[in-house]
């Protein structure tokens, strides 16, 4: 017979295991879903979801977790012992949660999800936010609904913000996005008055078998296992699953390489947290990220501090200009080097630079803020979002596809989500003045396209974490300070001053 | 409150749903897997099996059954009504095999599936049978098991046989493929001993995108909606799903096309079936195929007798030299047909012709047949195999790769489907002969590339069916007589013996 712990852990794990499944559904959706299968894969996610969440509530869980918190797992003393009291701890938290989510419920947000996901592909094609609105309305409900049943009733968009950081309330990000806010403005307006400007029109005609080939030899030397994980083409890259099966994807337009090369670095680095979570503890909370925040952390880190810098450029550009001859003749690498660090104001989120991405994320959280806050209704939203993003970005869209219909999140319902985006920013930044200290020489190695090292780092110091920390726990354990953007502020300075300002 | 009906269908909708999430699963492990991501698809096939095994063996189910037999549905006066009692009968058939079923050993069928699938992969490339042996041991050992579960443990294999056609036993099988060997032997050994050779080597560099092009286009010809399907690559062609969501694969060889055409063509003749199938009953018996012989007549029908026809490469072959210039130029359109209809012995089923293709079933029913008397031994099964190719094909293979290990169904435990591949030929032979005397003209149809008068004759008479009928009284209905091999023996005659015999 199994100790209590044992069975607790296959429990936990049957519940992730049908979270894999579900995982696979969606991931299928994106990449593989013929157009008029889509209510049958509704179904199919809602009855797996329901399925998953009765896994994940079994009272069963519940009892267990009396019996191990009654024990004396709560000391700190060995690694073994502390691993058991992280995964009592954290599975209480996700247990108490669950059990308040009537089946029903999961199952119907499941299904409002994926009918909800194909409404926005419609609408959005068609510039049509009314018919996208009846959906969000309904997303709003239930995610309203499901503060209540969680004892959050009088606070629902913190709930939202704390489900993907732990931790996180709008007063918090509300002060952090502030305190960035002053200090980004100014830098953002300079070098949108600078005469410097990144060169556009280099790249025309790179066939995608070559930005294929560029990007896997690229994830590759990242430290992507491939024999555990793949890379597809979806209208949107993402990526989805766990350690034991990643599905990255990424876009192809042969007019733009640098899409498709920075959205898969980007997806690699979520690929490469999935990865170095500990796979013998994969289906509990020592098997998992910390949340989304730290999530884009690694992301971003891979995509900016590492994949927009000269080193990294030194080893994959002559590649570049091998696998695509005569493409980039009369580029020169300082030209290639500044449309990779390109500084431009636009009107879509996933095309922003990573100075401007911040304004788009706080964009969203203010009217997501306004939503909950009922100051802001559903049909006064594409009004709303073309004001902000004329304060903040200086531009107004012509039309909601290119503004308030242009991001998947809301489709999922997926509140509380965006502000991870800048979150991430700010604590890759601040991770990255630890590793400038503690692994001298890195940009060396980067111009040998070796990054172990700092994969090494960030296995050891982040991925291998699991769930031990929640998001500011993890900051402050990992550079010894709590979260502030000032890191983030001195990063893009430290980076684009130079190129725009000199 | 719904009706017990209702309430009846909503729990067998449930259990399919289910169903397809499995087929899903099994796809992706064909067409995406990452090779060290096996193990958690193997724990999720498990678990999802279970799960499916559980909602289709629901006591509800039990109980609403035994509440409606006691109705006055056993009439069959109007068609709801008759509907409603094939629904019943049928669910009482599968409900009363799958709670025999433990829920335990369901997981264990499941997972062993996925880890024998992975070891074949791995004997096959080496050709070394010992690796597979021990998960084939496995296999048959469940078998057996299941057998026994379900009061046939007497007849493992006729149980095994009943499973994929109802209705059939080994009896009935030896019967039929003995006549059937008795009058194919003297036309293969006369084709074999014939002066005429279909010509080798006429299609080389055949680029796979024009491939593509060709077998969408037939396809698409034929009737299948792409809105609800799509078709991959994998290494061994195969169709998956339900009429909601269908996916098929194929394989591209350069020099071969016709390998792709052909595998596509049979391929979307499983997929027409499952889309006919009435999407209104879509997880009820009404919405599920009569077995896999009937499945295998569908999709024979329209490779073979449509497809190997004059007429429809009336249509197809100037599209065919259109799409790869100059590869075709010194060919007549009389050897392009005896090219398609080649026949020549071959050590490999899946590239047997449909003559030889038969012997290739005879020889794996009767091994199986003696390995459930016991009259045959695993580690007996590599030479076994051989004798008897050698005296059904006149081939010894010279490795078991092309011999034993060639396929892949008892890797998946799939016992007692073979014949299912031989009794569909028979079938579609039979329904064949019927349809040329109820459409006159279908030829100058097929001609135009035209092939609605016989999917809606296929429709109306087959696919709307559903399960009303089994195997052999859907034979009986659709033709008027029982099952037998003598349609296929004269229509291989008409076919072949023309070209080689004349």
């Amino acid at each position: 017979m199994p100790d209590s712990y044992e069975r607790l852990v296959a429990k936990l794990k049957r519940a992730h295991l049908l979270g894999t499944v579900s995982g696979l559904l969606a991931w299928d959706e994106q990449v593989n879903l013929p157009p008029d299968s889509i209510d049958q894969r509704s179904e199919q996610m809602a009855l797996v979801a329901e399925l998953q969440h009765a896994a994940a509530a079994d009272p069963d869980i519940g009892a267990l977790l009396a019996e191990l918190e009654a024990q004396s797992l709560l000391s700190d003393i060995v690694s073994e012992e502390e691993a058991r009291r992280v995964v009592v701890r954290e599975a209480r938290r996700d247990y108490d949660r669950l059990v308040r989510l009537p089946a029903d419920f999961v199952a119907e947000r499941a299904r409002h999800v994926s009918l909800a996901y194909h409404a926005w592909v419609g609408a959005r094609k068609a510039g049509d936010f009314a018919a996208f609105a009846p959906f969000l309305e309904k997303h709003l409900a239930l995610a309203r609904q499901e503060a209540e049943l969680m004892g959050w009733g009088d606070r629902p968009y913190d709930y939202a913000l704390d489900k993907h950081d732990p931790g996180m309330t709008a007063v918090t990000i509300t002060v952090l996005f502030s305190e960035l806010k002053t200090g980004l403005l100014p830098l953002v307006r300079a070098i949108e008055a600078s005469p410097v400007k990144a060169p556009a029109g280099l790249f025309n005609d790179f066939p995608v078998e070559g930005q294929r080939t560029l990007l896997t030899e690229i994830a590759t030397a990242m430290g992507f296992n491939f024999r555990r994980g793949r890379i597809d083409v979806s209208p949107h890259p993402f990526c989805e699953g766990c350690g034991a099966d990643i599905r990255m994807t990424t876009r192809f337009d042969t007019d733009n390489p640098l899409d498709a090369i920075f959205s898969a670095i980007h997806e690699t680095g979520h690929g490469l947290y999935e990865q170095g979570l500990p796979l013998a503890h994969l289906g509990t909370p020592l098997g998992q990220p910390v949340g989304m925040g730290v999530h884009e952390s690694q992301s971003r880190l891979w995509e900016n501090q590492v994949a927009r810098s000269r080193a990294f450029w030194v080893r994959f550009e002559p590649r570049l200009r091998e696998l695509f001859p005569g493409r980039l003749a009369g580029v020169s690498k300082e030209q290639l080097h500044l449309a990779m660090n390109a500084v431009e104001p636009t009107l879509i989120r996933t095309e922003a630079d990573e100075i401007h991405y911040n304004l788009h994320v706080m964009l969203r959280f203010e009217l997501e803020r306004r939503l909950f806050a009922g100051e802001l209704t559903v049909a006064g939203l594409p009004a709303a979002w073309n004001a902000l993003s004329q304060e903040l970005l200086g531009l107004t869209p012509p039309d909601d596809r290119l503004g308030v219909l242009q991001d998947v999140h809301w489709s999922g319902g997926a509140f509380g989500y965006f502000p991870s985006y800048c979150l991430g920013n700010m604590i890759a930044a601040q991770f990255w003045a630890v590793v400038g200290k503690v692994l001298p020489g890195l940009e060396a190695d980067f111009e040998k396209g070796d990054f172990s090292r700092l994969l090494g780092w960030l296995r050891k110091n982040i991925h291998e974490q699991g769930r031990r920390y929640d998001t500011r726990a993890l900051v402050r354990h990992v550079t010894g300070e709590e979260l502030t953007p000032q890191y983030l502020l001195s990063y893009l300075r430290d980076r684009y001053a130079p190129l725009y300002l000199a």
